[in-house]
């Protein structure tokens, strides 16, 4: 089993479906497509093709050994309505450059200003912040790239939903809209149903994204797109309110980030509006939530979507 | 005739074609839709749609007078092969809407540190360096997401052709490329070879990008096509020798920005590589390639693709 799914509380719930095993060779298929594509005939100096160094920048951010859940919830959506392989795999990925970017912008000196992630710099410490932003930059792009191959391999109606998917769930109403939320939220009190429209879009967007990206590489009935965006909301929401509660209950080490960061900042978190306790017990509503919508849409196949959901809910970093 | 494009010196060379007028009108329609796209239900407070402040922001940026000189080749280059009106207004928005982050990110203290455009703040100025950063990666999204309207208004074919190009204009090996080489040659001595490949990919990807994602609007033969990618590659290339020359023949009112700056950097030019009497004359080189290439396309129509050619070899601004 690989070790960036330790799924062993996870273990316990599930049935016979093994989610290591099924994790890990997806995620050795997601790593090896990476490995492809971040790599754009990277050539030293300035002749055609991407500069060299701005391609290390990226791959440097990619290829760095992250748990990959979105990438698993794409290809896990995808095989629950026996989507096209090819295109979820490119989704998977795409997924994950756009994670990458947020995290490499988010890094950065005026935003929350980290210099370590996963016990490595960060890339504006390790390549200056210039290159950091055009890394970002240029990864966001890229994401587009890889949905939209021009070697036949996904038909072009794919195509388009999966970048008009990509482009809502990262953009003003989705991922940056809520880290702009965030950056507003430091120092401010904020009721429940404020916080859960921060995370709805900070998180929740490109979580419930790569769902519905799984989703749209194959056919979907009106029922089971329904239970998707359902199923994408609540486990997008669990996310954060189980980072919330590893924030605080979670040495630095076992996190692989620094502990105690959110109260330091003075952001607002599900520990400090709701409570640990109250906190722990709407993670698991949510996680009921979110399988109760599975069976409501009436999949031929769901194990792997249930236990990413399980794992989601009771990680221990 | 619209004070933005001041092609006076186009109209001594023009036939009856009057590019004043063509674009004074296409202008006013891609204001129009900028406007009402970049406009993402702003709210006050952390509800759902995007944050207003991030919002103002993108809107700040896009909505502030440009020449709109990409979103016009890409409506001259969809009218050149009676391209998809309504795919070819969204493929303008979205290029400017790729060009205008791009001018956000490059003004940023880690870029080029600009205080001042079209004698406005720049956003960073304005906003805030956190939200400047969110903006340009918000308008980036943005871009792809006026790309695939679920509408039906464009054909699926086309939003994935129309996602395709703009992903490599903008991306390491396009706009994003060149930026990176650019900070990397600041003191640096390049060749003629180094200096062009540089600006084929800074300025010269977008807007050959523009120029093709127009001809994507409609069909094209391959002899079209090979005539529309060597236009767009000529005129890129043009555009920034002129800027070059711009940069040190007229003064900063005129401009409309710091003129001498490249120098000032220490930035190579055409101007410090070839001088001026030989830049001027490459210009017009330039202007000659793209419109004989034009006349190998045996297009229906070009007076609107070879006056804004004319426009940006004799522009004085």
């Amino acid at each position: 089993m690989d070790a960036r799914v330790k799924s062993d509380s996870f273990d316990v719930v599930a049935s016979s479906f093994d989610l290591g095993h099924w994790a890990a060779r997806r995620q050795q298929e997601v790593e090896r497509a990476l490995e492809h594509w971040v790599n754009a005939d990277p050539r030293e100096g300035l002749d055609h093709g991407a500069p060299a160094e701005l391609v290390r920048a990226m791959r440097y951010s990619v290829l760095d050994g992250g748990k990959r859940l979105r990438p698993l919830l794409v290809l896990a959506a995808g095989e629950s309505v026996h989507g096209h392989s090819a295109a979820a795999l490119r989704a998977a990925c795409a997924v994950e450059l756009i994670h990458a970017y947020s995290l490499v912008h988010d890094d950065m000196p005026c935003m929350d200003n980290d210099v370590l992630r996963r016990g490595k710099p960060t890339v504006h410490v390790q390549f200056g912040e210039a290159t950091a932003l055009l890394a970002g930059d240029a990864l966001q792009a890229l994401a587009f790239e890889l949905l939209t191959p021009d070697d036949g391999t996904v038909p072009e109606a794919t195509q388009a939903a999966l970048c008009r998917l990509l482009a809502r769930a990262a953009g003003s109403a989705g991922m940056a809209g809520g880290q702009a939320i965030d950056l507003a939220s430091v120092g401010c009190t904020l009721n429940e149903k404020q916080l859960r429209d921060m995370h709805e879009l900070k998180t929740g967007a490109l979580l419930q994204g790569s769902v519905l990206m799984g989703a749209a590489c194959g056919r979907t009935s009106p029922r089971q797109l329904d239970a998707l965006i359902a199923f994408g909301a609540a486990i997008g929401l669990a996310f954060q309110v189980v980072d919330d509660i590893l924030d605080v209950t979670t040495d630095s080490v076992t996190l692989g980030k620094t502990a105690g960061k959110d109260a330091m900042a003075a952001k607002p978190t599900y520990v400090s509006v709701l409570g640990l306790e109250r906190s722990a017990q709407y993670a698991q509503e949510l996680l009921a939530t979110a399988l109760t919508a599975l069976e409501r849409g009436e999949f031929h196949q769901t194990d792997a979507l249930r236990a990413l959901a399980h794992m989601v809910v009771n990680r221990s970093h």
